[in-house]
């Protein structure tokens, strides 16, 4: 067991502030890394203030952070995917029971026993897994990425998280290239999803109620943007998506994407809101259309999700910040007013 | 043009009572059909009272009926596919565009221009189009059904609207043998359902709130059945599913139900319940699950269910009603009071 930095909160209303937190010695299989950037995902700030008090109450002290890119300091005896000096990332996961059937498919991301990067129960240490809001980690080399060498790393570290979440529904729903892809929100997902559908060749259109985040949506390689605000504009395309993700985690009126889509088109929800949506089934009936959710990927579909960045040049736009600032980062978050995602730069935690 | 008699409502208010209908003359294309049951559907109810004002609203005087079964009677000159003599069936769909992409796949139910066998402008004759609570019918053969010689008519009614609207979701999903599928609500639709989800070789789940419906969902080809009351019985089924069919046309708890799919499970929605469902974003999310609608099905996907229906001997269960009784079974399907679908002997209406 060494010490580690890190930025924890005490409690729900506390803000994140400089500690020190355990981490394990390297086991057999286990890799350990030193965190270069770490993106910051709305869970993080849900997890910092117990938001989802519900679902998973939050143990305290918690480090949040599951977008973690970094270079590995060592390894132990088995491991055989990492060498120290290798770039290496961590998501949303730490370890999976391996067994169930979930497992055995490669969707660990449904493991009823799934180990998250923060806020799970530590069978190693006690007590919970701390996450990548620190300036190292020490995780079972299966749930280690292969990071390409060829990308800016600050922009690496969202897509361990918000890269799989938008990459991974889009995939399953089969080629899209000459489809019409609908992405409804340009946050921290959204313009993810936009990369991704324009590299793999969908006519891709951008929902937004801004209009003054068109021209950003053209340049992250959208074809069209439509003012969800105007009737106009909703009714001039409606029935005619073939697949729309949907990346809105607050309230909204889910019917008027659905009536966009043609027939069989399938809305994926990615974020979560709080509230139940209110779905009309006639909606749904006339043109055959689906609602479904997603939540991140498996480990080798990451893995693939990187190597396809790797090869198309794909990363975040990410605004880098210094680890001290991450308190006004959330609130910012909360405001939506960051293109498109923080990327914490651990080269700011060695001052503390 | 040639005078029917038929059984019509001359107001959302007034019962349906006797009355004769003009029937065009056949032309080139056209079969003329004896009608010797038809079905009664809940749809037909909605339609008399006008209550999908809002969506289609009902031009009086009105003569509901899509479940519709005779004997050929005379055909046009270029009639290939019926004789007089022949058994033929005519659903929710008289006519359509035939050219638009819908029409071209086949998928005439989802033509943006499509004749409704009632309620919809008639072309030939002006006005709206009658359906079948009716002695004649007057169909382009294009969606005239063949129906197979070995069942019994007065069961084979309902299969054109009960039946395609359960067997077209259920086809469309997959292979459906060995898989677990549940069937909410055991009524018209639902055990159609039932029949169907056995014949594809499904272990069939029935779930309803009547521990008295038991006994017959079993009969019709249930596995088991759920209690859907009975939260200790959900528990135990929950993630369990692969797909499941919503039959419910009433207000539920879908929530309920899309937690017992297991991973990538569907449910599909047949009935519309008129408030909008109250959908759960997690219940989505966890489990990559899907909700979808689906509406009757296409001609060619019709005669394929008949088809299906004559070689594995697979009939609604009805009460065969007199005509002069339908006003009372509306009452009756109003309490769900009916196993499982009334069927109007229209040799009834000779007395009028």
């Amino acid at each position: 067991m060494f010490k580690a930095k890190a930025y924890s909160a005490a409690s729900a209303t506390s803000p994140l502030v400089s500690s020190t937190i355990p981490r394990r010695d390297t086991t057999e299989r286990d890799v350990q890394i030193e965190i270069l950037f770490c993106g910051v995902c709305h869970s993080d700030l849900h997890h910092a203030r117990d938001e989802w008090h519900s679902i998973m109450p939050t143990v305290y002290p918690c480090v949040p952070g599951h977008e973690i890119v970094g270079r590995v300091t060592k390894v132990g005896s088995a491991v055989t995917k990492f060498k120290p000096g290798d770039l290496a990332g961590v998501g949303c996961l730490v370890d999976s029971d391996h067994t169930c059937p979930n497992c055995q498919d490669g969707l660990e991301q449904l493991c009823p026993n799934q180990t998250l990067t923060y806020g799970s129960p530590d069978k190693h240490l006690g007590g919970v897994t701390y996450g990548g809001y620190s300036d190292s980690i020490v995780v079972d080399e299966r749930f280690v990425l292969r990071v390409p060498a060829n990308l800016d790393l600050a922009g690496v570290a969202p897509l361990l998280c918000a890269g799989i979440t938008t990459y991974s529904p889009m995939r399953r729903w089969g080629d899209l290239a000459g489809k019409k892809v609908g992405v409804v929100g340009l946050g921290g997902l959204g313009h993810m999803g936009v990369k991704f559908a324009h590299a793999f060749g969908a006519h891709v259109v951008v929902f937004t109620t801004s209009p003054n985040k068109k021209e950003d949506a053209l340049r992250l390689g959208a074809d069209e943007v439509i003012i969800s605000t105007s009737a106009e504009d909703m009714k001039k395309h409606a029935g005619t998506f073939n697949f729309i993700l949907d990346t809105i985690a607050a309230d909204h009126d889910i019917n008027a994407y659905i009536t966009m889509l043609g027939r069989d088109g399938n809305i994926t929800l990615v974020g979560a809101p709080e509230k139940p949506l209110s779905v009309s089934a006639f909606a749904l009936l006339f043109g055959r259309r689906s609602l479904s959710g997603s939540i991140i990927g498996g480990i080798a579909e990451t893995q693939e999700m990187l190597d396809f960045c790797g090869s198309h040049n794909i990363v975040s736009d990410v605004e880098v910040i210094p680890i001290q600032r991450i308190n006004e980062a959330y609130e910012r978050l909360l405001k939506s007013d960051v293109k498109y995602r923080f990327s914490i730069d651990m080269a700011s935690l060695k001052s503390e």
